[in-house]
């Protein structure tokens, strides 16, 4: 491995983290907050091991890939290590392990929370809290790519670790200028959604923290009501929205840029991804009905929960799992397996990943019936080559591996298997609420702090799809090649 | 597709099935008991039904893999239908659908029972009711390969649907021949734990019907009381260790048998086997050293209920659900996922496809560190081809897309998530007990008409693997060829 080249990566992330903490302090100011302090002794701590990191003088730049998944694995742990020191020396947090799950679950865009009582907070924290989902919606290094010059080969690298889905488009034929074209839609799309929430009445310090933690798909209130506080069909609807357009490929919104909308519609993931949610919703709306009576309403509510949910932002209007019945609870289990699409800021397997082992699993059965047949999987019509099809079981192993081997150490904690499962999936995939004692209008704080530190690197390694984190922590990775 | 063929094969099958109900008869004519008349109208309905069968004289002999696939599942449906007659006749059970989920569950070496009352039962009935469990252990279709001539094509192709594992092995040349070993060595064991347990004192009647259960890693009982009832340590360390035998690939048995120990040991799906139940009785046995207080009390708990589970058996002798501990509850599940070794009477997803997926993620990790590496997947020291792999896959895909849909559909009957998704498993992997409401102590009789047949399916489809199950109701199996 090129540790001096890590280094330096490392470094520049850090320096960034310290320049994306400065919004927060500008809030503590604007408000007069005393707890303001707390982001210098942070901000200075990530300039000084910043600029240790700088001092490291590759002898190359050359990266392999394994480097880019390292680079991104240690930035994503560092990040969080570092964005927690606000949340601990404001006092308000039991603990530092608390902080760490608050922060990782922020970054992480999970939405997962450990705090009781959110309107003890100061605006200043609530900011950094809900701020770190749009920085970890579309990933910090892409933001660092996206400012600062890297080489092509290095930039692919860390680009491929850090963005979901099977496959890593280029819009462009550079890398900087695909993740500045991406990062300017993402903004583009927040600045809309705060506008639009402004007009729904919220204040504007409320607008954006919910613009963050939409546009991440991350699901931090910055009240105990939540959304519900506002109790507006109209904020609701708008929020529910574009829940759903985060979960969209962003490569659909530079076609729809550059007048290729037509390409756009014709993506498979996307109609997948629509019907999805329009038999999620009409399944649960008809599972639902009794309890809210007319239409509107039961619309108004299985929407936004399911938008939310399969966006895996986890913003929660009704509290699903003390009111809904048992059925619509498992279609929202289910659809936290799924996911959303590719390239989105939101988590899970993702709907081309299902889609892929539904047709693996279609053409299985063909083969049976037919076994002189030959056939190919397609996905958005190009064939499948084999070696995707390959990383994509990979994945799905280490996946439900993972899964269980979360689900078994929370088990050591606390007995309730449908809470430890749900956690489990729900943290792998940075969604936030679950079943049991983890719904919608609950917290983790009860869980014990090995298993907060557990799920914060859970929530880690779900937002960048496990591989970096496994690579990470392999001894194979530390060993000389031959 | 042959269908004169196909019901020619079913006819046969169904005469055994009248052949198989005979044993019961002279149960219940040993212990005078009137309710012994319902098996004759069930036998007089099957010699019906097969004789008509019988009277299709097929144009052509030859069968192709989906006809094979076609025949096990529609005669396992068929089997369990006509099976249910005894029960349904003895006036013992609430509804015909109840019957069908009780004999499915028997067939399937499931175990899982509707009954609440099994002291109410006479014994003829408890026979059948076992019996099936030795039936379906081994295969209905296997025993009639054993018993009549049949090409070696058509043995073939019913063969690999009916036995389960991902590779089908002849023994020796002649399939017939291989059913005749593989019937030799059941029934053998089968007399051995039924003498073994009868030197623990228990009567012979009690004897044969756990040996039944046991051998076919069934798991119903004889009493309310259940094996808990003899109190003795002796009869459940003779128990647990024949599930934890018949749990093993038969074709070991038959090396052993022809003086080749050596190769049977060498065997990695035994080492790895017995591995999994050493560490999963360790760490049980640690949770739960405060509950027993003793070591011997504790093991004698843990390793009955390990080897109950790992090999699908499904008997109890602790009320886990209640007393034990989360982590050893998830311990459990982790364990019905896995399942016991290909080739034995034991379901789940089994042992040697759970290697292949390990030993896959291995590989595409190492792929991620090392691209340029070759790597191959070995099972038993040999290369494992590609075709094997992309069928595990599938599998896969399909097995968890069933626990999924099943999971999802018994939550419109009953809202506790733990209990159907653990009713889901156990029954998709012929387990019996569960979590929640279906622990070892408990039964399913809560669950609604709808719920039990979809779970005698399940059960069914389980046991045979699900790929037949899906070939019968697929539409595409109907299609002429082009």
């Amino acid at each position: 491995m090129n540790l001096r080249m890590i280094a330096k990566t490392i470094g520049q992330i850090l320096l960034a983290e310290a320049a994306l903490m400065l919004p927060s302090v500008l809030v503590g100011l604007i408000y007069g907050e005393t707890e303001t302090w707390v982001f210098l002794p942070a901000i200075g701590i990530l300039l000084a091991v910043g600029c240790v990191c700088l001092l490291f003088k590759p002898v190359s730049t050359e990266i392999f890939a394994r480097d880019g998944y390292f680079i991104v694995a240690a930035a994503w742990i560092l990040l969080s290590v570092f964005g927690a020191l606000p949340f601990l020396f404001s006092g308000k947090f039991p603990s530092f392990w608390d902080c760490l799950f608050e922060i990782a679950s922020g970054f992480s865009t999970t939405g997962a929370s450990i705090v009781t009582d959110i309107d003890a907070l100061p605006k200043c924290i609530l900011f950094w809290r809900s701020f770190s989902h749009w920085i970890g919606g579309m990933g910090v290094l892409m933001f660092v790519l996206a400012i600062m010059p890297m080489s092509e080969e290095r930039s692919l690298h860390l680009m491929r670790a850090e963005v979901p889905g099977p496959v890593v488009g280029k819009l462009v034929p550079r890398i900087r200028d695909t993740a500045k074209i991406l990062y300017g839609v993402y903004a583009g799309m927040t600045a809309l959604l705060a506008i639009l929430l402004l007009f729904g009445g919220m204040p504007l310090f409320d607008a954006l923290c919910y613009a963050f933690g939409t546009a991440g798909t991350g699901g931090f209130s910055i009240s105990n009501a939540g959304i519900v506080g506002y109790d507006s069909a109209y904020i609701e609807t708008v929020i529910a929205v574009f829940m759903l357009l985060f979960g969209v490929n962003f490569n659909l919104y530079y076609f729809i840029l550059i007048g290729k909308a037509k390409d756009a519609f014709k993506s498979e993931e996307l109609r997948v991804y629509l019907g999805v949610i329009a038999v999620a919703v009409i399944a649960i709306a008809i599972n639902t009905y009794h309890i809210y009576q007319s239409l509107g309403q039961t619309l108004r509510y299985t929407f936004f929960q399911v938008t939310s949910i399969i966006s895996s932002s986890g913003f929660g209007t009704a509290d699903f799992v003390r009111d809904w019945p048992g059925f619509s609870k498992t279609v929202l289990v289910a659809l936290m397996f799924m996911g959303a699409c590719a390239g989105s800021t939101g988590g899970g397997f993702k709907v081309s990943r299902v889609m892929l082992l539904f047709k693996r699993a279609k053409s299985e059965l063909h083969h049976l019936v037919h076994p002189r047949a030959v056939s190919v999987v397609r996905l958005e019509g190009k064939p499948v080559d084999h070696g995707m099809m390959k990383s994509v079981f990979g994945y799905l192993i280490i996946y439900l591996g993972s899964i269980a081997a979360v689900t078994l150490l929370l088990s050591l904690d606390e007995p309730d298997f449908a809470t430890n499962f749900t956690a489990a999936v729900s943290c792998l995939n940075n969604i936030g609420p679950g079943l049991g004692k983890i719904g919608p209008m609950d917290n983790y704080a009860f869980y014990a702090a090995p298993s907060k530190v557990l799920l914060a690197l859970a929530m880690l390694a779900g937002r960048l799809e496990l591989l970096p984190m496994f690579v990470l922590f392999s001894p194979s990775s530390y060993r000389r090649r031959k």
